[in-house]
């Protein structure tokens, strides 16, 4: 299953290059719209009441809120590297399936994380997935950024690097919190509203 | 996760605009087809009939088409709103994304109101589900608007505004009467079908 | 929930066009693919061997099969159609969002028929099922032709609605069938291999 | 359920011939992310630990990664060759579907392979389909090419073919295989890595 060995530019291929856009567009659609699945209220509540059968979701709402909003930000993000991308080979087009296979993983990893939030290995798994996805992103661009694939200007490319691993680090990090408090854990996850690339970005903006 | 500070237009940056406009067709096509998973009949009925089984669904094919017509009504007004866009910016992304989290939200609300459709809380939860769909669908209308990102008329603003609040008024108006009587609370909703915007149009077009 | 009351012509308005388009092929796609869904074997298969559990499944892949080859064939057929179309009103949008409803039936239907296949009433819902998205294709067509939205050759037209009613009519057939002989039904389905469409269309080429 | 006699050319049929793309890249889109619902972690552990039900899970794991790499593949396979589709007609349309029928069944192998995966039938279910899926491939490139359909040069039709032979033996052989050694076979299809239709490809780019 080799790779091949000249990129096609994107100019004069419109109709390929936005292929390989629709199916990550339709694998982040069905990804973030899977996340729904992980929400249930049994047909037959055997003596339960409805208002607290739902209040027993209220985790799983949460992870499903949280999980949308990340899924929905690497989106914006993936959306934004591809706007800059000028051409493609085999081995882009490859790790752009093996990034959206952890960006499938979302639904599983954040069902697990509303099921079981309290516990160490279910918020264990669900920050490796994204810190995972987060990398992917990173080698995504920076390959494609060494092959002239992408026309990032350096400000930019500092820009998205700069994310890539703050979103990686806050994950990674959250990982051995997870094991000394699991509730705590997910509270690291709100330093990502903090955002270290856009910072960059506007002081730069500032500096011309 | 900060935001873009200058907003794209959207001439020059058609594939980006349509990526935005792809993927917000994928979590609307997938949300509604996804309605279909909450009618199940089971393999082994054990003894009950076919025919007595599927009669029992009733309630969930109510809530199917109800549900359908009226996420395929938000579509629509979606398509409209897009169609007189002409730029965007990172907070209309993120606008976006969260008005599409409650979008696909809808087959978990329906799932409910299909299988505890006389329960108070079912109904309540449903109607608070499209309120909000209803009530972001305007806040997004009137950002792009105040911003310069929709080139929507006067008349075309007033009659989308008036659209958005008459929706999320009926489904509000239905939460208080679902804990009076649950069961003439879904019958409210079919003062949906009278249409004021519609009227404002027809008025105004009258009034030429 | 009104409608608009003036078309919006094609062209000039492609992009609004061809998102009715991606959000109808959205939905066949995931209709098309949600009937896998139907097929499922256990994780623990309580002493029973791999083999037979796939066995029992026989009449599921059958289902997934037609199903599949029929909601296929109907996709082909809104295809071609909408290749006709020139322009649309809210009524046109509202009928495919309608006709849609019932296409994203079909894997329930589907799953019925495979589960039950040798009871009447679930031959009869999938036959009624499928006779409605003929008949609405064809009320579709007629709509759009009349408001002068598509523009089908007359030959082409009295083709399409052949085919619609050929479709429709073995569908509805087989529902008395199935009352009288469960099994028998879908052996009339067979007839949809016949194309009395075809036919009028290479008669009156022959005839040129 | 006839067949078009003559073929559309894609000049001037962007709209059309963009769909059939866009309708396979979403069944491809949607297999590929159904993948994710053969994990399964229960709700209620029932005193098993959270970690030992996660390693439980470590064969869908690879099932699913497995799967997600191969059904890719067979999306870039399909890409490339769609971009030297010049017009298409019924039978390719025809073709295709069947085509998606198998990729679609893909996440059922995939999920039976993951739970039985030390079996020889689960083994054989999933070689058969990936199997049929390339020689289907193999069918629909050539009969584009016979009928003036797809512009392929003569090393790529020859490359192609290579490919999807190599790649419908490695699956093929490994049914035998499985029914004498089940855990031995899935080792068999890392010969997939290896690839005759790139080293074919390499030596006539050499021999140039």
């Amino acid at each position: 299953m080799g790779e091949e060995t000249k990129a096609t530019r994107r100019e004069g291929n419109e109709v390929e290059f936005s292929r390989i856009v629709a199916f990550s567009d339709g694998v982040f659609a069905i990804a973030i719209t899977l996340l729904v699945l992980s929400l249930h209220i049994p047909e037959n509540l055997r003596g339960q009441a409805l208002s607290s059968a739902l209040w027993d979701q209220r985790q799983d709402l949460l992870a499903y809120a949280l999980s949308f909003a990340v899924t929905g930000r690497f989106w914006v993000v993936h959306h934004r590297f591809f706007a800059e991308v000028v051409g493609f080979d085999g081995r882009l087009l490859g790790l752009n399936i093996f990034y959206l296979a952890w960006i499938a993983l979302i639904p599983f990893s954040s069902e697990v994380l509303g099921d079981h939030g309290g516990e160490a290995d279910a918020v264990a798994l669900y920050a490796v997935n994204l810190a995972v996805v987060a990398l992917l992103g990173w080698v995504m661009a920076s390959y494609a950024h060494r092959e002239g694939l992408a026309e990032l200007e350096p400000r930019r490319a500092l820009e998205f690097r700069a994310r890539a691993f703050f979103v990686a680090a806050v994950f990674l990090a959250s990982v051995p919190l997870a094991f000394a408090a699991p509730s705590a854990a997910p509270f690291l996850w709100l330093a990502l509203f903090f955002d270290p690339g856009g910072r960059v970005s506007r002081r730069s903006d500032a500096a011309r």
